[in-house]
C-alpha cells in the first residue's frame, strides 16, 4: 500500500511551523512550459493545512489557465495542479478536523460544513470556498503561500494560488475545507483522480442526473470526464451509454469503460442528435452530457434528450460570451438543462464513503482504466502535452 | 349551486348522435372582433366527448391567437377559448370514464393515462394529448366537429378548434382525455378557472418549484398567471411574496391576493434583481416566475434567484426568436431554469382531487379573487378588450 511509505511524515514536527523549500512546476507566463523551481512554502494559516503532495495529475482545466485563454484568470507566476493525493504535514490555527499524517484528497471546491449553502441539501457551492477561476490568494489573509527566487532580478516573489489546491508541488497549502481526509488504506496514487474527473463525471450521474436501471445515456466528448460520466452511468445500470466524439480513437477507449454505441460526429451526414434518435427508438436519450464547451454541442446534447423529462447536464467550460443556445419556448417540450460543478458532490460530507466503499469492494469504480500513464514528477510538460494532443486520459505524476 | 340548474342535461337523449346547433363566437380573421354564429356541432366521435359549455373566460393565449401573432399558427374560422366549464351532453365510441350529466373542466393539456408520458411522474405532457398550439383539428381522424355557413358565400364551411378545447361555443367536443369530470358539488362558475391561470400558477408553485413553507418567491407580471403563482406561493407558506409589474394599478389587486412586496420596474433606477436582492438580505428570492413572455425580464428573473439552489419557472409565452438570455457558464451558479406547462398538473389526475378539497375546506384557493367581472356570453368582445387593456383579471362568461 502506498499508505506505508509515508509513515515518517505522521511526526513531521521537524518541519512544523516553519517554510519548507521544495519543487513546484511553477507557470511563468500564458503558453509557456512550466519551469520545476526551488520555492518557499509557508506554513499553513489559520483554518489551513500543509499537504506533502504525493500524486498529482493533469486536468484540461490546468491547461486552459495555463495559456490564459481568459485574461481576467491571468495571474503569474502561479502552481497550477489541482488532481492530487496526499498526506497531511501540519495544521494551522483553529483546524480540528485534520492532523498530520492524515491522508487527503484535495478539492477545488471546498466545503466549509456550516454556511447556509453547505447546510442545503440542494447544492455543493460553499459560500466560502466554493471553486472560484478568479482567486488567486488565500480566503483567510488574501496572501499566497508560495514564494519563488526570480532567476533574472534574484527577487523573491510570491507565487500565486489556483482553484484552491496547487497541487503541481512538492508541498501545498490548502484551506482545510478543500482537504478531504480519507481511509488511509486507499492507494493514494489512485484516489487523486478524485479531486476532479472522477467526481465530476460519476457524481453528475448519480448527483445531477441521478440515473436510473435502464435509462438511456449520451456523452459528448469523451475524455476523463465524459469517460466518468459513462463509468457513472455503468454503475447505475444505464441500458445505453452512446459516446459522441470527433475523434475515432477514442472509441476503443470509451467501449472498455462501458460506452456501448459510439457517433463519430465528424461522420455524420445528419445532426448528431437525429442519429441519437434513431438509437432510441425515436425517443431520444433520458440524459445527456455536454463535455466539451462548445456551444453547438451543448444545442445538440439539448435536443438529444426525450421530450417530457430528458435532462441536459452542462460539464464542459464555455468560454466563448455566447448565450445558451436553446429559445425560452422549447422549454415548454420538458427538457431541462442544468450545470454541474463537482459532481454535485459535498466533498468532505460524501467523497469518505465512497472511498471506504471501494476499498469494501461495495463499489466498483474503474480508477485504472482512466490512468493511462504514471511518470516522475519532473516530466511535467509531457503530461501536459500528451493531454493536449488527447493521447492520455489521466497521467498520474510521482512526487 | 350550479349543479342543479342543468340536471335535464343528464339525459340529453333527444340530441345524442345529433348535431346540434348552438351559438358559437367565431373568429374570422386576424385581429377582428369575434362574431356570434349560429355553428352545427358535430356528434362526438370516437373517444371524443361533445361537452354543453356553461361559463366560459378569456386568457391572454385566446388573445394572442386572436391577434394572429404567430403566421404558423392561423386558422381561420377558428373557435377560441380554453377556460371552462360544463356538462358532458354525449359522449362517443370508446368512452368509458364519463357520462352524459357529468360535470367537467376542459384542460388544453389532455392526459389520456396510458402513454410513457402519463406513465412517468416526471412530465404531464401526454403523448397525444399535450398542448398543441398547431393543432386545430381533432387526433381521431383530423376533421373538424364545427361548422358555419358564410354570410357572404352561402357555403357552410369547417370551423378550426383550439388547444384541444375551443369553449367559446355553447356546445363543443372534446377528445375525453381533455375532460376532467369534477364533483357536481362545485360551483362551475368558479371551476372554469382550473382550465388554465389558477392550475398553471398554483400548479407552478406547488409542482415545478415545490415552494415550502419560509421560501421566498418573485413573481414578474401580475397578471392571473402570475397572481395564481402568488396564491400557491401563499398557502405553501411562502415568506415573501415579491411581485414586479410595469402596471402598478396591478399592486393594490395583487396585495389582495397575498403579494407582500411591490416592485414598480418601470420607477426603479437600478436593475429589478438588485431591487430584489435588496429585499432578500443580498441573497435572492428561492424561486422566480417569469410570467410576461419578454426576454429581458427572462434574464432579471432568473438572476434574482439565490445562487446554488435558486429556480427560475418560465411561464411567459415568449414569441421573439431569442435564445434564452443566459450564459452556458452562469449555470454553474447553480442558479436552474424551467418550462412549466399547465402546471405541471396532470389534469385527469389531480384536478379533481384538487376540486374535492376546495369543496370540503381542506384548501382554501381564492378563485373569487380572480374573476372580476361577470358577464353574459354576447359580451364576449367586451371581456377581451377589458383583458388587453389591463383592467380585468378573468371575465366569466356565462352561457
Ligand atoms: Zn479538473
Ligand atoms: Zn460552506
Ligand atoms: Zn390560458
Ligand atoms: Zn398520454
Amino acid at each position: 500500500m502506498a499508505a506505508n511509505g509515508h509513515s515518517s511524515l505522521a511526526n513531521g514536527a521537524s518541519t512544523r511551523g516553519k517554510p519548507i523549500k521544495c519543487k513546484a512546476a511553477v507557470a511563468w507566463g500564458p503558453g509557456e512550459p512550466l519551469v520545476m523551481e526551488e520555492v518557499e512554502v509557508a506554513p499553513p494559516g489559520r483554518l489551513e493545512v500543509r499537504v506533502k503532495v504525493l500524486f498529482t495529475s493533469v486536468c484540461h482545466t490546468d491547461l486552459s489557465f495555463l495559456k490564459g485563454e481568459n485574461e481576467l484568470q491571468r495571474k503569474f507566476p502561479r502552481i497550477l495542479g489541482h488532481e492530487a493525493a496526499g498526506v497531511v504535514e501540519s495544521v494551522g490555527e483553529g483546524v480540528e478536523d485534520l492532523a498530520p499524517g492524515d491522508h487527503v484528497v484535495p478539492i477545488f471546491n471546498g466545503e466549509c460544513g456550516a454556511c447556509a449553502y453547505c447546510e442545503s441539501d440542494k447544492t455543493n457551492l460553499c459560500g466560502t470556498y466554493r471553486v472560484n477561476p478568479f482567486k488567486s490568494t488565500m480566503a483567510s489573509d488574501g496572501g499566497t503561500r508560495f514564494s519563488v527566487v526570480d532567476r533574472s532580478s534574484g527577487v523573491r516573489q510570491p507565487v500565486y494560488h489556483f482553484l484552491n489546491t496547487s497541487t503541481f508541488a512538492e508541498y501545498t497549502v490548502l484551506d482545510a475545507a478543500c482537504a478531504v481526509m480519507i481511509n488511509p488504506k486507499a492507494p493514494l496514487e489512485k484516489m487523486c483522480l478524485l479531486s476532479c474527473g472522477i467526481s465530476t463525471g460519476v457524481g453528475a450521474a448519480w448527483n445531477t442526473a441521478n440515473i436510473s436501471a435502464g435509462n438511456t445515456v449520451a456523452i459528448f466528448g469523451l475524455g476523463t470526464v465524459g469517460l466518468a460520466v459513462a463509468e457513472g452511468a455503468r454503475l447505475r445500470g444505464a441500458s445505453r451509454i452512446i459516446g459522441v466524439d470527433i475523434n475515432p480513437e477514442k472509441f476503443t477507449k470509451g467501449k472498455e469503460m462501458g460506452v456501448t454505441d459510439f457517433i463519430d460526429s465528424k461522420a455524420c451526414d445528419k445532426p448528431v442528435h437525429e442519429v441519437i434518435r434513431e438509437l432510441t427508438d425515436g425517443a431520444g436519450v433520458d440524459y445527456s452530457f455536454e463535455c466539451t464547451g462548445i456551444n453547438d454541442v451543448l444545442r445538440e446534447a439539448f435536443v438529444s434528450t426525450h421530450d417530457g423529462w430528458g435532462l441536459t447536464v452542462v460539464l464542459g467550460i464555455h468560454a466563448t460570451p455566447k448565450m445558451v443556445p436553446l429559445h425560452p419556448m422549447e422549454l415548454f417540450d420538458g427538457r431541462r438543462i442544468t450545470g454541474c460543478v463537482f459532481g454535485d458532490v459535498k466533498g468532505k460530507s460524501q467523497l469518505p464513503a465512497i472511498v471506504d466503499k471501494c476499498i469494501n469492494g461495495d463499489l466498483n469504480i474503474n480508477f485504472d482504466g482512466f490512468i493511462t500513464h504514471n511518470m516522475p514528477f519532473s516530466d511535467i510538460n509531457k503530461a501536459i502535452q500528451l493531454l493536449e494532443e488527447g493521447k492520455s486520459l489521466r497521467c498520474v505524476l510521482h512526487l
